[in-house]
């Protein structure tokens, strides 16, 4: 057998899969545009090869561990590392066998097509994990991450990819970044500007991250005119490193649009860490109109990826710290929450906000209706919990209709995985076409058109919108 | 190439297309009662000849230019008048090129469906919309819309409409149902009484409304019970022209049930301009339920279209007022809002109240559990946003498990694209049939049912409910 | 015909439907265990014969008079007892041609496929249920029911019930379980602890019943600390008939984690009746925290059913009492509401808490994100209003991507209808070989996997979830 069959995700009908086949077939190999994800410049940077298969796979894959930690494996005997510094299981191919041993659970998940992707495509296995096929996996992994066909770089160009971007705090030095640009090495990485630390209140050591954001560029950031001079001054210097995109991860979409003097006494307030929730959730909301502002500027691109309530076990995060597969959607709203926004900059023609969401219900009422009218609107792709086959088919099938396929931008694969891209560049390049056939086979559009729209959904929109 | 594939939206799967094409070729000729949308009355009484292309597609559908727009198309650029009479473009073919070098927008969308069935159905069209093409289908429409045929009462007629409703102000004299009345043509023209103009407190003039709502009516509309006598009063005259329903388009569904003194205190202080927002949207709700007290007396189907933010975009509603394209739907309750109406007169059997939403959320949670328990109400179908094939589709896969097809009320063009009504029908029909494809060859239902399920959702189900 | 073709529900693309008939051949006759339900446990305690067919299918059946009673027919009617003793319709047969008259209404829901299959299968009926076919169809069922192989046990045994539930009050005395248990007869029915009347402050009777909780256990319920001993010492004795699970029917999923002394200050408060509505959503709160840690201690599982409006049409309500068919969904949050109980118990490893809900927004938005997560939490099949093909079917399509198949729980019947428990189970082992077979068509699994995965669903992991 095949870890990956050439229909795969391809839709059932044989009409309609041979439509599918077709489309397919002429964006299988475009490149490759990444223009948000969580890739580390370390790896362009220093191209050294990736450890053991454990420490590739599992350990930092979030999507791995909270399956097994849900079937009640501990995250210990994963080799995730405690805060504490608690010991925790540190043999790469003991962790590795764990995770082998639960490979059914991923029956039906994204993860399961992500790996098995790898694995056929990169390390030419054929036979599925399991406890069985565990240590013949870890040896043949192992033995390829150590060959000069395995490092960054020369992964990078494997894949095929045109320009990939990663993501920084505004305190980065974009250190690595700047090694990439001196090194003379071809392949286009660029950062992007993520100033939740010094944007979001709640961060932790957020007092501290202001006064560092003002040393760091030269600014009174104990003012407000000074804090907003050093977004600019910071995003200048992101843009030196090829940033084209700002990012923003409130635990709301809320905007707002204060009026200076209100702003100030609010920035006051926060820096000086006497503020209450509702005035941390404001100078957010407020944050997010002053980055729209800077944007209409500077032509950056704005990201607002929301709804997310983090490191919500209190255990686990008390145990192992942030992002450990604990973040949970919450339901949330755009329409009242973007107004102030919107008034004030959704006409912009030249600017472009893209929205995602991990709240489904908002694709059809709220997302489509609003990125279907505002020219300063786009509609990022199926995000996280929804990069997946059900996920994409759903974003497709609640925002086509009212919002067309020209107001997305196309995918973003939003990863740490590096090894994954290409499987989530496929699969996503796999459900479109099998959307886009239906349509040809239901005599919705042309086949001459799929083909066209198939390009721009895997390529070209992604390029434009991020201006890549 | 044709612009009309018989086997459009009809299932992939040849088994289900099959059984689908059979249903649908016994529903595709029925006569079409259209018994809730927005046609202009003057059309059919005037029977003039529709003005150009650019005026008769562009100009007026909010479908298309919010699309343009929401891809940087100046709402000037179309024609679309301002507010404060400032320049727009004028020339109609001009217009027309603009919206056919942007066609490839709507791919995957409704209006993509509904042009291109008018333009292959009544132009005779069968090459495609786009750049090249402009200028001949200017010419085509043009010419045709100067003939007697395309006149529309001509239309009426080959449309196969057996009745139509339009939706008129209790302050609309009904000159042009007058009219038809009087003419002798025997087109079936009815109005329907939607009253938010007096009804709803934060409606533009809402006072003045008021007042001469009493001067039309004879009624002392300045007292609670002069008020509602007024709303009898109209409520009977719309009646003999021919209404059978009446229709609130509110920002929730909030229904209230006061008593007589709090209702009186109430309407003193909405009509004072007093009130508080929560007053207005109080006394929306008192009015639903004694709008459906009326009916329990005078036997007018009950319409509710909650749920729409209206104008939601400051700068365009400034710039080109209402209805501009940027109306948004929202989260919309129906459960805790309806209680109070439905405590009253939910259980009347012969009252008909149809429910209509714009968070498709609700039609598995709450609407189709209350239809499918509660005599007085019925839903009504996929609106606005969702009137469309993935919409019509999603609404019967969430409805018709709990409240069945016959706690529905057939289809609803909703309309003032006048030409468009057939291809608003047709899809309905052809989604439907689809659907009850889908039952009959997964054994669920008998092809004799799905016979006649389909002639009742295609026909039946609309007179019957509204009474016409 | 046939009321029960062999493929129904069955995908209608042929190759998928080969894989998916190859699927449910497999599991078609696993024995049934049916871990949660509301059969009357007299039933298997004296096994007499059911009465007539009105009694057995219309009278009790919510799912078949909240439809009927939505087109016009008075409950009365159809038998349905008034509070205050008013004559109802008394003569079965009458009762079953009215029901038969209407039959046409059940088209595409549940309630069709499982009376179909019932008819079909334990009746050998082949014409469908009409007016015209109403006294074949009830004198057919009423002969067979006075026979031994249509009493319970009989029934049971053909049903191939390996295990069944049902749900008891902590007030209950098992009378009936102690008489199945003392008969010698090896059908294992168990009881479920549903302490709703003694943990409600809103339940009818909530401070007598707390009164007469204590009275039978012999702890002084007058106080907190022996209101908690009071649950330990019933969840014991319902353990000792079986008792693997308990069940909370709360209005919303909110829990709290108190202090002891808040609780028992809240506690004092509740039991006086002088508690306010966000008091009495506070002990329910608390309750739900306390009952799983009780879990912790003695094992048993953990389900939360929550979100129904209870007895939401008031006249009905007045007329008839509590559960006629008017219970309605309601919006759920599962994030913030779950967040203290599982900060305390939700990373216990041996504990099992089931999660059910009525607003399928929160399958992919929440719930499959928690169930993916927390060692403690698993997700209960689609229910109530969703235990239906397409309700079913979201719940894979919409829980899978995250969740998998292993934190869930296999299929509850959830049902007081005995006759159409097979039916029941059969739609769900149908619907989940229809899902698997698509991932084994589009090559997202093996058939090999989706064979073990089909077997799970149906049988294994209810066993094990529910400790059967």
């Amino acid at each position: 057998m095949s870890l990956v069959h050439p229909d795969r995700l391809l839709p059932a009908d044989p009409a309609t899969r041979d439509v599918a086949r077709r489309l397919y077939a002429a964006v299988r190999d475009l490149p490759i545009v990444s223009p948000h994800g969580h890739t580390d410049p370390a790896w362009y940077a220093l191209d050294e090869a990736f450890p053991d298969p454990a420490k590739l796979f599992v350990v930092p894959d979030h999507y791995i561990y909270r399956m097994l930690y849900s079937q009640g494996v501990k995250l210990e005997d994963l080799g995730i590392p405690t805060r504490d510094g608690a010991a925790v299981e540190t043999d790469p191919r003991t962790i590795w066998r764990r995770f082998a041993g639960h490979y059914h659970l991923f029956r039906g998940t994204p993860t399961r097509f992500w790996l098995d992707h790898t694995f056929g495509t990169l390390f030419d296995l054929d036979v599925r994990l399991s406890a069985e096929t565990a240590d013949l996996y870890y040896d043949r992994i192992a033995e390829r991450l150590a060959t000069p066909a395995f490092r960054p770089r020369a992964l990078f160009e494997r894949f095929k990819i045109e320009a990939i971007a990663t993501t920084e705090s505004p305190l980065d030095d974009l250190k690595y970044h700047r090694i990439v640009r001196d090194s003379g090495w071809t392949g286009k990485v660029v950062t992007a500007y993520r100033p939740d630390p010094v944007v979001d209140p709640d961060f932790e050591g957020f007092a501290d991250n202001v006064k560092a954001f003002g040393a760091l560029t030269g600014e009174d950031t104990s003012t407000w005119a000074g804090y907003l001079a050093a977004h600019r001054t910071r995003r200048a210097y992101f843009r030196a490193f090829g940033a084209t995109s700002t990012d923003h991860g409130h635990p709301t979409a809320a905007t707002a649009d204060l009026s200076k003097a209100d702003a100030e006494a609010l920035y006051a307030k926060v820096i000086s860490g006497k503020h209450t929730a509702a005035e941390a959730e404001l100078f957010r909301a407020q944050m997010l109109t002053e980055m729209a502002g800077m944007s209409v500027e500077d032509g950056m691109v704005l990201q607002i990826h929301p709804g997310s309530f983090r490191n919500y076990n209190k255990p686990v995060f008390e145990r192992f710290g942030r992002d450990k597969g604990c973040d949970i959607p919450t339901a949330t709203d755009y329409v009242k929450a973007l107004k102030p926004l919107l008034d004030r900059y959704g006409n912009e023609r030249d600017l472009t906000i893209i929205l995602f969401t991990l709240d489904e219900t908002s694709y059809s009422r709220e997302l489509a209706p609003l990125a279907g009218h505002f020219p300063a609107l786009k509609l990022g792709p199926a995000w996280w919990f929804f990069d997946s086959p059900e996920g994409m088919r759903r974003f497709r099938e609640l925002t086509t209709e009212t919002a067309g396929f020209y107001n997305t931008v196309g995918f973003n694969d939003d990863t740490r995985a590096y090894l994954s891209i290409p499987a989530r560049h496929d699969m996503a390049r796999r459900v479109d076409c099998g959307y886009l056939a239906e349509l040809v086979v239901k005599h919705q559009i042309g086949e001459d058109e799929a083909f066209e729209v198939a390009h721009d959904l895997a390529y070209r929109l992604a390029r434009q919108a991020y201006k890549l």
